[in-house]
C-alpha cells in the first residue's frame, strides 16, 4: 500500500427535505453574500431555485445568481461568474445542480480571488490555486461525484481546439453538500443511466492499479460497484423509488471522494479518452464512458489477467475458471458491456454517434503526442488509437 | 434509507514515516502549546514519545506530557490531563497511542474549557459539550477507531460501582490522525486480534439494523468485514508484513468513522453488554466482544433470519441454503465463532475468565432495570440475562 493523505471535510446533509434548509447551512458558516450558480430549465421549472433563494433570504443572506450552465461546462460562464461574484463581493459560492454546475462553481470559487486568467493558469499551465472562496452545493444529479471530490472539469475552445481539462485542489472540496434524493426522481432514464456509468467509471479508474496489497480499498471499490449495479435497474423500473434513488445518490459520492482510491496508483486514461468524445460530439460523459471503458479493458486485459478475473468474479458475478482465468476475465468485460446496454447506454462508436474517421482528430485533441496516458498500462499514441478502434468496431 | 448527516473533517496522514512529521502537522494548524497524552511502556521504550517530542520541539511547539493511560481509560487521569492542560494554557491536545489514549485526550479536550465536572456532566447527566480544544493523534493500535470517530469511552468508579460510558460529540472528532503501520508491527498477537475483533464489532453493530433498503451501506460494511477477515491471519502469520498491517489499520478507521452506519438505525447492545465484562474483570474489550457478539447473534437470529443469512453468505462465505435459510444464518454464527477462535480470541465466559454467578452483577452494572438495550431487537433484563447465559454455556 502506498502512503496517502485523505482529507474530505465536506459536511453532508442527506435526505428528503434537506434542500429547503440550505439557507441555514450557509448561515451556519457565517456567510452573508452568495454567488448562486445553476443550470437551466428543470431546476427553475421545478421551483427548486425559487425555494433555495427563499431559504437564503429567510436567513438574511444576499445573493447574485448566474444560471445557464451547460453539460461539459464552459469557461465562458465561469468568467461571468467570476465577474458577478467580484462585483457583489460575495463570500460564498453555492451550486444548485449536477456536476457541471458544481464544477463551474468550484472554478469560480478559485477564480474570484485569483488575479490572472483562471483557465490559462490552473487548467492549462497547471498552477495550483493558493486561495479560494468557500463553496457548497445542492446536488440534483448523482453522477460526477463533484459534491465530495477535490476536482473540477472545465471546457474551453482555445485557438480553435476544444480543451476539456480537470483541476485537482483541496480548494475544490465543498464545505457542505445538500443531498436530497427526491430531487433526482424526475431525472430522465438516460441521464440516470449516464450518471450511474460515470460513478462506475470513477471506481474502475481506481480499481485497475499496479499497486499490490490494498485489500481494503479493493473491497470498498467492489462494494460501491455492486451497490450501483443492483440499484440502477430498480431506479429505472420505478424512478420514484426513494430508497433506490437514495442508495444511488450516496454511491455516487463514495465513488469519487477518493475513498476508493487511497493507498494506490490510479489510472484515468479512460476518462481522458472519453473527454475527447464529449468535447468533439458534445455527447454525455457517461455515455462516452460506457463506450470507452470496455474497450480500454479489452486492450489492457493481458497486463493483469487475475485483476480482471477478480473484477469479473466479485463484481460481475462470473464463476471463476480456475483452469483458464482469462475466460473469467473476458466474461467480466462481456457482462459489463451487457449491463451498460441493459440500462440504455451505448457501447460502440455507432451507438454513440461517433465516427471512426474522427479518430485522428480525437488523438489530436487528446494531445497524445506530448504525453502518455494512464498508469495501469502506460498508453502511447498507438495504444490510444487501438482502443478507439476497439470502441469503433465492437458491434461489428 | 433514513436521513443522515455525515461530517468527518479528520485529516489522515497514512504511511510509514508519517509519525516523524507530527510537529509539522500541529504547526500547520497554528498551534503553539500541546498537552501530550500517552500510555505506558512500549511507546516510551520504542522511542516514539521521544521522537514525537523532538518533532514538536523542532517546530517550536511547547508541550506538557501526561503518560500512564491504561486500557479501559480512567477518569482520574483525565482530571490530571485537564489540570495540567489548564495550567500550561495549551491550545491543542495530542494523543500518542491506541483508543484508550485517544479517548483520554478527547475527554481532556472537552474537559479543559468546561467549568463543571466533565464526567458527571457529559458522561452521567448526558449534557453535550459546547466547546472543546482541537486535538489530533498518532495511532499505535488499530482497534477502537477513535482516530476517526466522534466518540470517547471513559470509565470511573462512582459510589463503589464501575461506570464505563461513551460520549458522542462533534468535538470528539480529531483534526488529524497520523497513521504509520510500522508502529503496529510490534503489537503482540493477542492485542492485534483483540483490535481486529473490536473493528468487526463496530461494523456488525451497524450491520444488524431494522432500516431497510440501504444497499450501499450494507455493501460497505461487508467490504470492511471481508478485508479484516482476510487480513488478520496474514498479520498473525507475519507480524512485520507492512501491507497486511496497513490494510488492517485503515480498515479499523473505516469500521468506526460511521461510513458503515449512515442512513440506518444502529444497535450497540453488544458493546454495552461487553463494557460490563471489561469493567468487572478488566479484560480486553475485543476479547469480551468475541464472547458476546456470537451470543447476541444466537439470541436475536430469529428476529430477521434473512439478514443473518446475508451476513453468513456474503461475509462468512456460507453457501445459501434456499430451502431453509436459517441453516445458512446459523452457520454464519458458527463460522464467526470459529474465526474468533482461530485468531486466538476467547468465545466463552470460561475462556475469558468470566463467571456465570456474576451475571446478576453484570446486569446491575448495565443498569438494565432503568432502560432497554439495543435497537435491532430491544432487550430488557431477561433478554440480557439470557444472552450472558448463552455466552456462559456456549462451550458446554
Amino acid at each position: 500500500m502506498d502512503n496517502f493523505e485523505f482529507y474530505r471535510p465536506t459536511q453532508y446533509f442527506f435526505g428528503q427535505g434537506e434542500s429547503a434548509r440550505v439557507g441555514e447551512r450557509v448561515a451556519a458558516l457565517g456567510k452573508k453574500s452568495v454567488l448562486l450558480v445553476y443550470g437551466g430549465g428543470s431546476a427553475v421549472r421545478s421551483g427548486l431555485i425559487d425555494s433555495v433563494e427563499k431559504s437564503l433570504e429567510s436567513f438574511g443572506i444576499a445573493y447574485v445568481a448566474v444560471g445557464g450552465v451547460q453539460p461539459n461546462p464552459r469557461a465562458a460562464l465561469v468568467y461571468t461568474c467570476i465577474e458577478k461574484g467580484r462585483d457583489a463581493n460575495v463570500d460564498f459560492v453555492l451550486a444548485v445542480g449536477g456536476g457541471s454546475v458544481i464544477d463551474t462553481a468550484k472554478a469560480a470559487a478559485v477564480g474570484i480571488p485569483h488575479e490572472g486568467d483562471f483557465f490559462e493558469d490552473f487548467y492549462i499551465k497547471g498552477m495550483q490555486p493558493t486561495a479560494g472562496l468557500p463553496h457548497g452545493c445542492v446536488l440534483t444529479i448523482p453522477a460526477a461525484g463533484s459534491e465530495g471530490s477535490n476536482s473540477a472539469v472545465i471546457q474551453k475552445e482555445v485557438d480553435g481546439k476544444v480543451i476539456k481539462q480537470g483541476l485537482s485542489s483541496q480548494f475544490n472540496v465543498p464545505r457542505f453538500a445538500v443531498m436530497d434524493p427526491t430531487l433526482t426522481m424526475t431525472l430522465p432514464d438516460y441521464q440516470t443511466a449516464c450518471g450511474a456509468t460515470d460513478m462506475m467509471a470513477h471506481v474502475m479508474e481506481r480499481y485497475f492499479t499496479n499497486t499490490t496489497d490494498v485489500s481494503i480499498t479493493d473491497r470498498i471499490c467492489e462494494a460501491v460497484l455492486l451497490s450501483i449495479i443492483e440499484t440502477v435497474p430498480r431506479v429505472l423500473e420505478d424512478p420514484h423509488n426513494y430508497g433506490a434513488r437514495a442508495n444511488l445518490m450516496w454511491a455516487g459520492t463514495l465513488a469519487h471522494n477518493n475513498l476508493c482510491g487511497v493507498g494506490r496508483e490510479q489510472d484515468w486514461a479512460t476518462h481522458h479518452l472519453e473527454h475527447q468524445l464529449s468535447a468533439l460530439y458534445d455527447c454525455a460523459h457517461g455515455a462516452g464512458l460506457a463506450v470507452m471503458f470496455p474497450a480500454w479493458m479489452e486492450y489492457t486485459l493481458n497486463h493483469n489477467v487475475m485483476r480482471f478475473a477478480q473484477f469479473a468474479h466479485r463484481v460481475m458475478g462470473v464463476e471463476m475458471d480456475f483452469a483458464d482465468p482469462v475466460n473469467t476475465a473476458r466474461e467480466g468485460i462481456v457482462r459489463l458491456r451487457h449491463f451498460f446496454k441493459s440500462i440504455g447506454m451505448p457501447v460502440s462508436f455507432k451507438e454513440l454517434g461517433a465516427r471512426e474517421e474522427d479518430i485522428p482528430a480525437l488523438l489530436n485533441l487528446l494531445g497524445i503526442d506530448k504525453h502518455s496516458e494512464g498508469h495501469f498500462v502506460v498508453l502511447g499514441r498507438d495504444d490510444c488509437e487501438k482502443i478507439y478502434r476497439i470502441a469503433a468496431h465492437c458491434d461489428d
